[in-house]
This record gives C-alpha cells, sequence and structure tokens, in this order.
C-alpha cells in the first residue's frame, strides 16, 4: 500500500463514519424534538442498522489493516494525520472489546430507555424507568470489564469522558471543592437573601423562543450554522460536522431564567463545536474534545459571563423590549442579584453557580456506588433523597424532581457528570488568562462578544481533538490546572453580593 | 444457497435498505423544516455518501446473486415474497444501467438545486435557479437514454410515477377533461361569482396550526405516528415504515383555506401510508404504490370529501371555535361557498377543483417539451407565462408565483403532475363506489370518518405495493378507469353551486 494511497482512505473512512454520525445524531435528534411520541421503535430499528454498519465499519478487517499500516508509518505523517491515526486506533481497540451484538443491542436499548424515562419523568414512575437503568448499569459494568478489565468499572466511564481522569483525581478535586463552598454556602444562608422576583411570571413561549434567538446573536453564534430546538432537557448535538450545529432549551411559563441560562449553556457548546477549524471537518478530529472542555466552555458563557454584571447590564434593556410589561418596573441590578441567588434547590440545570457543585457531587457518590455494585438501582431513589438532604438539606417531594431529572443516565452518560463541576473550574482559570489580556467586563458591557470568542477560538475552539483534554487545557493556560481559581472567584462574587 | 436462507437475507437486505431509507428521508425532512439556512452543503455531503452505500447495497453484487437465485425460484415464494423480488429486480435493472458516480452525483445536485430554489423563489431569481435545473432535465434526458433507450425520455418519467403511464394515455386522458371542463369553466365565468370573503382576514400561525392538528384528528391520523412539520411548499414522507410519517403545511396569514387543505391533502397521504399492512413494514412493498394512486388519496381527502358541505357543515363550528372573531358573523354554508369559488389563477395548490387541471396541464405541455428538447429550460419562464394566459386567462406577474412555484422539479420530480389530475379522477370514481356501500355524506355530517377509512384501508391502503397501481385500481373498483366520473361530479356539484 501506498502511503498517499493510504492517506485518501483514511479520508473517506472518517468521511463515511461522519455521515453515518450525522444520520444517528439527527435521528436522536428528531426523536427529542419534533417526532411523534408512538415513533420511538421505529427509530430503535433504524438506529440499530445503521450503528451495526457504523461499528463494521469503523472495526472491519480492511479499516484495521489501514491504520496499521498507517501507525507503522507514523513518523512520516502530519502532526493531524498522526492524531487521527492515534484515536481511531484507541476507539477500534476499544470497541474491538465488546461484542458486536451487544454493541448494537445496546444502542437500541438506549432508545428504548430515553422513551421509558420519558414517560416516567411525566408521571412520576420510577418503577417504570427502573428496569431499563439496570440494564444500562449492568452493559456498562459488562463493557467496562472487557474493555478496561484492569481498572475500576467506574474509572472506565469517568475516562470516556475525560481522558485519564479518575476516582481519586475527582475524590481530590470535589474534597478542595467541598472544603471552601460548604462555608461560603453556610455564610450565604445566614445573610440576608436576594429578591429574584423579577426572573418570575407569565412568559409566553413564543416571546421566550425570540429572546434566546437574541441572546444566541448577542454571544456571537453563527446563526446560518446553528439551529435552536424544544426538548424536555436542554443539549447540544454537531450532525455531520461543525458545520451544522443545533442546541435545543426548556421553556418555563413561569420563570425566564431557566430557559435564558440554558440557552447560553448550550450556546457555549455551540461555539466550541461550531469553531474547529475547517480542516477538521469530515476527520475524527472535529468537534470538542472532552465532556470536561466542553463544560468549560458552556459553563464559561452560562455563569462567568452570563451571570456577571457587566453581561446583564448590556442584555436588561433587550430583556425589557421581549418582556415590556413583565419588567417593567426592575431595573438590571434587580436582575443581576436575582440571577445570582443562592439557595438550596432540587433541580440541577437550575441550581446557582455556588451549589452547583453539591448537586453534581451527589451524582458522582451514586454512580461510583451503582457502579462498583454496593448500590442497585431499585434502591437509588431513597438513596437520591438522602444524598439531597445531606449536601443540599432540601427534601426530595418526587422521583421527578429527584431522580428522574436528568436525561444522562437514559442515554448511557455514565461518569459525565463530575465533567461540569471540572468544566466551571476549568473555566474560571481560563477568565483569570483571558483577562490578562481582554477587558472582558467592558466587551461586556458593550455586548461585544467578538475579543472573547477570538481568544477562546485560538486557544481552545479551532484544535478540535488535535489534543488530548490535560495538553489542550494546559497548552491555553500557560500552567497547570488549579481549582483554587474557581473558589477563589465564587468567594469574592459572592462575598460582594451577599455583603459578608 | 438454501431457499429459507435467501429469504432471511432479502429480509435483512430490505431492513438495512429502509434504514438507509429513513436517514435520508430525515436529513431531507430537516432541510426543509428547522435546519439552519447555511447547511444544505454539509446535507449534501451525508446524503452523497449514504446514497452512495444505498447503491452500492442495492446493486452489489451479493445483492445481485441473491435476487437471481430467489428469481430462480419463484414458483416456491408466497405472493408477497414473490411481488418483492420483481419489484427489487426491476429497480436493481434499472439502477444497474445508471452508472453510480452519476446517480450519486445527482443527489448531491438535488440537494443543492433545492436550495438554490428556495432562494431563487423568494428573491423571484429565476436565473439563480436557471442552471440547477438545466442540469436536472439533462441528467433525467440522460437516465432515460441509459434506462429506456427505446422510450421517448418523458415516457420513462411518467412510468416512474405511474407504471404504464404515456404521452399517448396523457394526451388522451387530458383530452377528455379539457373537452368538459373548459366549456363548465366558460359557464361558471360567465354566472354570478361567489364570495369568499370569510376565508379572508388575520389567522396568526399558532391559530392556524391548532385547527391544523383538529383537521388530523377529525380525519382519523394516528398522531402518535403522524406529525405536523413548516415548510415552504407541503408534503409527506415516512421515515423508515409505515410507523412514522410526517405531513407540512405551510401558513398564509391572510388566508385561512390555504393551510387547512394543504393539510387534510396531505393528510389523505399520510392516512396511505400510515395504514399498509404491518407486515409490510421494513419491505420494499412498504406505503403507497404510485403517485397516481396516492394523488387519489390526497385529493380525495382534500376535495371530494374536504370541499363537500357535509364536511364544512360539521367542520365549521370546531373552525369557529379556533378562529372566533374571524368567522363571528359567517355561516357554515358562507364557508361553503368560499372554499369552492372557481376562479382563474396563478397558484396550483390553491386552484379551485375545475381549474386545477388546468394547472396540471400547464407543467405537462412544458415537461414534454423540456424532455424532448424542444423548450430549453432558459426559455421556460417566457413559455410558462404564455400557457398561463391560454389555458387559464392570467397574466403571470412574477416567476415567484409563476414558473418558480412548484418543488418538485428542484427535486427532480419530472413527471411527477400528470398524477394529481390522474388521482383526481380515479378519486371521483373511488367515490362513486364507495357510495354504494357507505353513506358517505352523512359519516361526513357526523364527522365520523371510520367507515369511509375502513372502506379505503380495505381496498387500497392495506395493500402498500402489492398490486401495480393499474390492477390496484381495477380490483377497487371493480372496473376500468372511467375519467367521466370526474368530469360528472364536477359538473353535477358547480352547475348546482352556480346556479347554471
Amino acid at each position: 500500500m501506498e502511503l498517499l494511497q493510504a492517506c485518501e482512505q483514511l479520508t473517506e473512512l472518517q468521511a463515511k463514519l461522519s455521515a453515518f454520525g450525522h444520520a444517528m445524531a439527527l435521528i436522536y435528534y428528531d426523536g427529542a424534538t419534533t417526532a411523534p411520541k408512538g415513533t420511538a421503535a421505529n427509530r430503535g430499528q433504524t438506529l440499530s442498522i445503521l450503528s451495526r454498519e457504523s461499528y463494521l465499519l469503523s472495526t472491519g478487517e480492511t479499516t484495521v489493516q489501514l491504520l496499521e499500516f498507517l501507525d507503522a508509518h507514523k513518523d512520516e505523517l502530519d502532526a493531524k494525520q498522526a492524531r487521527i491515526v492515534e484515536v481511531a486506533i484507541k476507539d477500534i481497540r476499544e470497541m474491538k472489546k465488546i461484542p458486536m451484538e451487544e454493541y448494537v443491542a445496546y444502542q437500541q436499548l438506549l432508545v428504548e430507555a430515553e422513551d421509558a424515562w420519558h414517560t416516567a419523568k411525566q408521571t412520576n414512575d420510577f418503577a417504570l424507568f427502573c428496569p431499563y437503568l439496570e440494564q444500562i448499569f449492568a452493559t456498562e459494568r459488562r463493557f467496562a470489564l472487557y474493555c478496561a478489565p484492569d481498572m475500576h468499572p467506574y474509572n472506565y466511564c469517568l475516562n470516556k469522558y475525560e481522558e485519564g481522569l479518575t476516582m481519586e483525581r475527582c475524590d481530590e478535586f470535589f474534597a478542595a471543592l467541598r472544603s471552601r463552598l460548604v462555608p461560603l454556602f453556610a455564610k450565604i444562608k445566614a445573610a440576608p437573601q436576594l429578591d429574584d422576583a423579577c426572573i418570575h411570571g407569565e412568559f409566553c413561549e413564543a416571546e421566550q423562543e425570540k429572546f434566546a434567538l437574541e441572546l444566541m446573536k448577542a454571544m456571537g453564534i453563527d446563526m446560518d450554522h446553528c439551529g435552536l430546538g424544544t426538548t424536555e432537557h436542554p443539549f447540544t448535538t454537531s450532525l455531520g460536522s461543525h458545520h451544522d450545529v443545533r442546541i435545543t432549551t426548556n421553556y418555563d411559563k413561569e420563570n425566564l431564567a431557566n430557559s435564558m441560562f440554558s440557552v447560553i449553556h448550550e450556546g457555549g457548546h455551540a461555539l466550541y463545536d461550531l469553531n474547529s477549524d475547517d480542516s477538521l471537518a469530515y476527520t475524527l478530529l472535529d468537534g470538542g474534545v472532552s465532556m470536561g472542555i466542553h463544560e468549560s466552555q458552556s459553563r464559561f458563557y452560562e455563569n462567568l459571563l452570563g451571570r456577571s454584571r457587566a453581561f446583564i447590564d448590556f442584555m436588561f434593556p433587550r430583556m425589557q423590549e421581549c418582556f415590556p410589561t413583565q419588567l417593567a418596573n426592575y431595573t438590571a441590578e434587580d436582575m443581576y442579584r436575582a440571577v445570582n441567588l443562592v439557595t438550596p434547590s432540587l433541580i440541577r440545570t437550575e441550581a446557582d453557580e455556588v451549589t452547583y457543585a453539591l448537586h453534581v457531587m451527589v451524582r458522582y457518590e451514586l454512580e461510583k456506588q451503582l457502579m462498583s455494585g454496593e448500590l442497585e438501582v431499585k434502591d437509588l431513589p431513597a438513596a437520591w433523597n438522602r444524598l439531597y438532604f445531606e449536601y443540599l438539606g432540601v427534601e426530595v417531594p418526587d422521583d421527578t424532581r429527584g431522580v428522574l431529572q436528568d436525561s444522562h443516565w437514559s442515554g448511557g452518560g455514565i461518569g459525565y457528570f463530575p465533567s461540569y463541576a471540572l468544566g466551571s473550574a476549568y473555566g474560571a482559570q481560563l477568565l483569570a488568562k483571558m483577562k490578562e489580556s481582554v477587558d472582558v467586563n467592558a466587551c461586556l458591557a458593550k455586548g461585544d462578544f467578538a475579543p472573547i470568542n477570538a481568544w477562546n477560538r485560538e486557544r481552545i475552539w479551532q484544535h478540535g481533538c488535535l489534543y488530548k483534554p490535560g495538553e489542550l487545557l494546559e497548552r491555553a493556560l500557560g500552567e497547570p490546572f488549579d481549582p483554587s481559581y474557581f473558589t477563589d472567584y465564587l468567594e469574592k462574587k459572592y462575598t460582594e453580593l451577599y455583603g459578608l
């Protein structure tokens, strides 16, 4: 085989995998947005066939030979090609350890589990979802055994979302957060509370959607390549390449902040995906490199920028245009205080910056126990409710607002949650570095995201998966990761806000 | 090869083709409904890859050998399997005559042409669309030459939508219509005109969408398996099987009848597709057999039922609930007369039953000339405008309301249009036969579609593609096709309405 020819074959292989990925992601997106409710089994049938074809393409003998040939010639490859071969070989070695029939059956299970979760959440019926979730955890444990028999099964899961992440690192990270956040949270609870009346009222879906589109444009999202949909649980997905990204949100008719901050959060994911270098389209390196880095961008826009005084000052007149009667008697400062109210709460996605990590820790502890077999899925609701009371001091009134609130587990996303807390901490350190060269507050006050986005594009976005997450982060920061940037930021902001 | 094993392989092959079909139809649907506007090239890339895979699957050596083996054993197959083999062999013989690269390039051209057509229609810019349309007609002529070198190229096109249809049969059919419709139209024009004020006014999209969903339910469409979207041009598509069907409509804020009748029309297509026998799912026989039969169902619901006095009497109180202020001062009889106003017009989809066939004839004449090479695409707008004046007596003010109005050509649907007129005529004869055993007007007056749908399911829908269109129609009718049922129906209805 000639090297040139092999490189062409690799390009073609990646284009095919991108096309299958496009089809499968769109079928998922359709199911979550507009598909009629009786059509899940039909999507399951198609997804099982497409995932089988995609599996065969990824792991077939031709592909293996091609990658081994390229791996043997890796010194002759450029950095991009070498990284593609490295990623592909890693994926293939993983995939080949999972028997194809089990892989395909799992894809179909996830479609049905998603459907069962929707119904279970709507009807507060954990028992309906329980058998699916048991199968999901059992499958993840089995796959961990196939792929990484020497590893703790939960470390296998963590690694899927953040290469190199372990329970040990998580325990240390969460302990660092806990030691600073728990006292801060206690002080805040003892202080006079902020008034968040201005985000409550009646906000019709059409007005909120119009505002959501304004927000996306304000953030500098390319609306020619990014769409907005409505789903139970907000998410971001790329279709085929970074040339087509979709975000979704959920409108709460009585609270304008829910959709607002979910749009900014998903918008952060979208900016990251949309801004891969064009040369990475239709390759394995297109899009974000890990969920930790992804969440560093989404939570950067959502909180560090979106919940800043400068951004709210800029955005408030536009909010008043969209909701003129509801916001007539409020000021930008009222809005700033309202969206930064710290309060023990039930729902992770609506949690404030201070308590957010505590919501994540509940899930982390439970996943650890479920993956090691210490906890059984049937006992999960009781364990969930116990930890919410212990960490956040709240009584969980029903499973809809408890263990059924998130879509991650029904989609097989075990090990994902720690990324949110890690990402928040990465983001705080990135902001500190960005401020060395960009006057972030001045940009936000003018609604000028260009210098901010340019910094992120340069340091993070354009690289796609060219570097491993740890390497990418250190290159962007110019120093090792340090979670105290995050706790410092929170202490400073909330000490001022609450007059502690 | 064992017969049983071969049959299993055939089942598997069809399931794969259905999965590819699902993915490609959904990508098209997404492009027409919610995709951001800069994403057409990305969809084109994925569609070109998936259509290539699907082509290879359909025409590959394994498939050819399998079908030849089954064809050699056709006496041992049941009727359904035998028909599947017949259909597959016909398709494959056709496809193999078209070089794969040309087939794939055509799929990509159509995605780009669709996009260009949208822009051209919006900006009244035929020149923008012209080069795409030239390539489309050139490709269709080339494919006709590959596949049916002994046939007139336009007959090749007609056959794709209605097996056995020829220009000769069309000429005869259209002449029969013309001889009765032109005098009827002249008499109507000379009579006092009907008042259609009640369908005009201000109707917001959200209210119209609510009403559209009411209509779908009233028609007996299974809403668990059928969705409603919004597109430039209404259409119906199945995703993977008859278990997931989508219809689309377009809302005119100043005219409630446009969306109403497009929903009933597409709803008729949906009922046909949704009601294939379940045993046909994921086979080549799933869904409607030809566009002529399809249009016989869509135009049956749209006109023969939807524009009947009995249905409007039933529906009017529900319309008043959806549009209380706009319809406060009107009666059901006002609505019946408004939706049956006969008037020379510019837009086919909004045309009345009497002039509709004249709109189709314009397209038929032009396609005939374009496919034979007598007319060049660049001269099409002038030819279009000339025929509209000759057949309908209207001056076409711009290409948006002229030659750019329909989506068919940009999608490669050359030869489709005659199906609309044929379908209308099939439908009138089917209604006459249905009335021998079902009191259709009594059902409509009660809003009870069950007996009507049961008759159509029994005679037409359940059979999918099990019979050829001509055979299916004759079995359903119990007699040969006769277009005078259609002209009789029109003369009777409009003589009464206009007091001729």
